[in-house]
């Protein structure tokens, strides 16, 4: 595609020879010539003036720091706009071509949408439903009465527990689950036995809203009774857990290896970074944002930005990571003072 | 089924009326008109005033905070009598009919017991055994020579190693994995070639007693030479994983993201919560509870409960937590202290 | 075989009667008369004593410890002899015959090895490939233009997705996926619409080198653009996880459920321990150690040891956990320094 017209389908104004021929897109550091990379974290400013791409997708305060030769897209949001030349360049996974496998296991009682893709090895369980245009790949099972919207996407070993919901353009990659039984036993004595951990039904269900991602090897526990909700347009990476009857906000982001326990809830648009766990029965309010791997133990109101472990206000957080640094001096301080304050004890007994 | 029956089920006392009809099992939140409701934790105590549930369980010290027209039913264990009103009014998961599929694959080897499941796409390798009654969700794999008890239930994509043994009653849900090679690498460098990490083989096994039922995407390594072992009772939420070697007692508890390394033992009674990590080679002792997220580098003597990391007696943990806090005011005194008695030394000088 | 046999076999030297028959391996503890057992942690030193083995593998300094009747091998390196006897002991796993399944779906286009074997319910896609003896356990996914090498062992549901490359001798255990997409997102309110994340397309793919073994329920993410690596000989346990566009180096030992996020490399024989989490954009250099369940949070210079939260050298990491442990003394002395002070305050008034 000629960069001109790439410009203008990203919406970047064009600084540059606009008539070279752009292949494909790259990282500032393995662009060869032809290819288009871009500009988003600081870290990698230096590697703006030594690449080899043939055009840079930036912000206008980096419009002028491109190497000769290499064309400049300035775009407000350079991250978004290099999104648009992905897209335009490379385009989506092309998906299998839409059909119903032989090979698949459809039991009679379940619907299937139009234009379907159901894939070998794939099994519908009875009354199960999957809307149009949705594609099972090879080793997905959807469980008994679950409902599966328009246009999903169930990449290979993914599991739908009986009678769980989701919405349409949900996509779950390779063997995530979701809605087997949450963590639930009553702990008693029955009868003057010993102690044993009694298994409560998990009659409820998940239910996965509209526009969800979800990385490989998820795991979305079913309520109790009632519904463990994952709301809509929120995205999890890989070996993100949620606990039973949790209600996770609508665009939240929760990168790997994050453990929600059973009953919290979220508000919209919250953010955790990997190895974040948050303890059961909490409200994280809206637009709060999590550092990776901090420990929850508590409410957090709207907004706010916590860390650490006990997870703290990041303010917080950050002044006793500093003061433990500074502790080995504290001790030494402290032990001169003593002696200090024990001479002018001698002194003035 | 009506209230008076229900009380009488789940062994609670009745006080209210009783000829109501009670339709399914509800959170004190969610519940409607007809629906039974229960407090067990107190945390959602206020939500007791304003439910809109015909009957609640409650202990005998909130059976006079329901409201007007809502029945109660008083019980000893408000939390196992609420489990029994939902096994009376829900019950459990109804499992596929008996019966093998004809798209199953089955050696002609393996030994299946009598009134089994297998559903479309399970396997089970030469030699492997199942018992009766148990069930075989899609995509389950025995390996050879495997041997599984009566009455378990093994979910979408559980695979089970050869050689591994299962009890009766196990619930494995989809994707958990028992029996892989545990991580055992010999680093040497032979014949004067770089260090490399040369596997040993495990020609160990995995051993899970009855009645253990783990969640979604466990991992339990099978042991390097003998067994590693799920004692009897015991009880997983999703993601635990189980290093090669360990022995885990019974009745134990463990939340999600749990990892133990290898050669660990856990007496009986033990509960970690989420994302508990403990070192390999430690004895923890039965009964002991360790906080979320702790990480354990030692030994724990039977019945303590600990926290924190690396993790300590949880009044100690406590206390280091609280200490942190106070950090930056013990700085400051510091400061101010050193300005006295630099003036005092001033003074005497 | 006989001890003497195996003490060739193995390059150890004998001490004590090489006549006796061994029948196979076991640990010091629960090593039955005919075993052979080892000692190489000295944890387990006084099991030494005790043990029942008929022989034991040691290095010379415990030669003179091993019980009477027990013959001893003596060995430079006593974990990599004792790995030599257990493959001329009992061998690795014996994997299934060679052959492919009429029950597998292999496409048309797919191409496949010689002497491979391809079990019931593994599917290959369109334009896939496997190299000679390479081993596809039931449930196996191969996507579209996959290409796996030699000798690689496939266990059951594991995934690769399109376009990603496997080496030779690769072995990924149960559930492990590779390739499923990063977890990339623009966030922008396009449109006068509320911010919604607006999902990147994955271009790129997952390299995986020669020898790379990982263990069950592992992800490795493709690349935005370019590719994700995982250098020759590295060795992941179960639960590892890898973001998008990482680098990691050659011969690494990753424990499970360490994660790595997005475009961080790793140099060459790299250790991390269980729970290990390490931040985006990051460099670890060649031979570091991380303990145990350290989160880092910057670069690591070459062959350093780092650990604790955030990780630091550890020396400091070990420095900073002992003051914390003084930190009530150090409040009680400054309590009472500060009485003194006052004191010597009103007698200087």
């Amino acid at each position: 595609m000629m960069l001109s017209e790439l410009a203008g389908r990203i919406g970047a104004s064009l600084r540059g020879d606009g008539s070279r021929e752009i292949t494909g897109c790259a990282t500032l550091e393995s662009a060869r010539p032809g290819e288009l990379s871009f500009l988003s974290n600081p870290r990698y400013q230096g590697q703006l003036r030594t690449t080899r791409a043939a055009a840079v997708v930036v912000s206008a305060d980096y419009a002028e720091d491109t190497p000769e030769g290499c064309a400049t897209l300035v775009a407000e949001d350079p991250y978004y706009a290099f999104r648009q030349a992905l897209i335009a360049l490379h385009g989506f996974r092309v998906q299998p071509e839409v059909g119903i496998s032989p090979e698949s296991f459809i039991h009679h009682t379940a619907v299937v949408g139009e234009l379907c893709t159901v894939r070998p090895f794939a099994y519908l369980a009875p009354r199960s439903r999957i809307g149009d245009r949705t594609i099972l790949y090879p080793g997905v099972y959807v469980g008994k009465k679950a409902v599966i919207g328009n246009d999903c996407v169930l990449h290979p070993g993914v599991c739908v527990y009986d009678g769980c919901v989701l919405g349409d353009r949900v996509v779950l990659h390779a063997n995530t689950v979701v809605g087997q039984d949450g963590f639930g036993y009553a702990t008693a004595a029955v009868g003057g036995q010993e102690p044993r951990h009694h298994k409560i039904p998990q009659v409820g269900n998940a239910v996965i809203h509209d526009d969800v991602e979800m990385g490989s090897n998820c795991s979305v526990d079913r309520a109790t009774v009632g519904s463990t909700v994952v709301g809509e347009g929120t995205k999890f990476s890989d070996h993100v857990v949620i606990g039973h009857g949790a209600k996770i906000g609508r665009h939240n982001l929760f990168v790997a290896h994050v453990g929600i326990a059973g009953s919290t809830t979220t508000g919209d648009y919250v953010v955790m970074g990997g190895q974040v766990g948050v303890a059961g029965h909490l409200n994280i309010g809206a637009g709060v944002r999590i550092a990776a791997s901090a420990k929850v133990m508590t409410d957090i109101p709207r907004g706010e930005s916590w860390g650490g472990t006990p997870a703290a206000p990041l303010t917080e957080a950050k002044r006793i990571v500093l003061n433990q640094k500074r502790l080995p001096d504290m001790a030494a301080k402290l032990k001169a003072m003593e002696k200090r304050l024990k001479s002018l004890e001698n002194r003035s007994g």
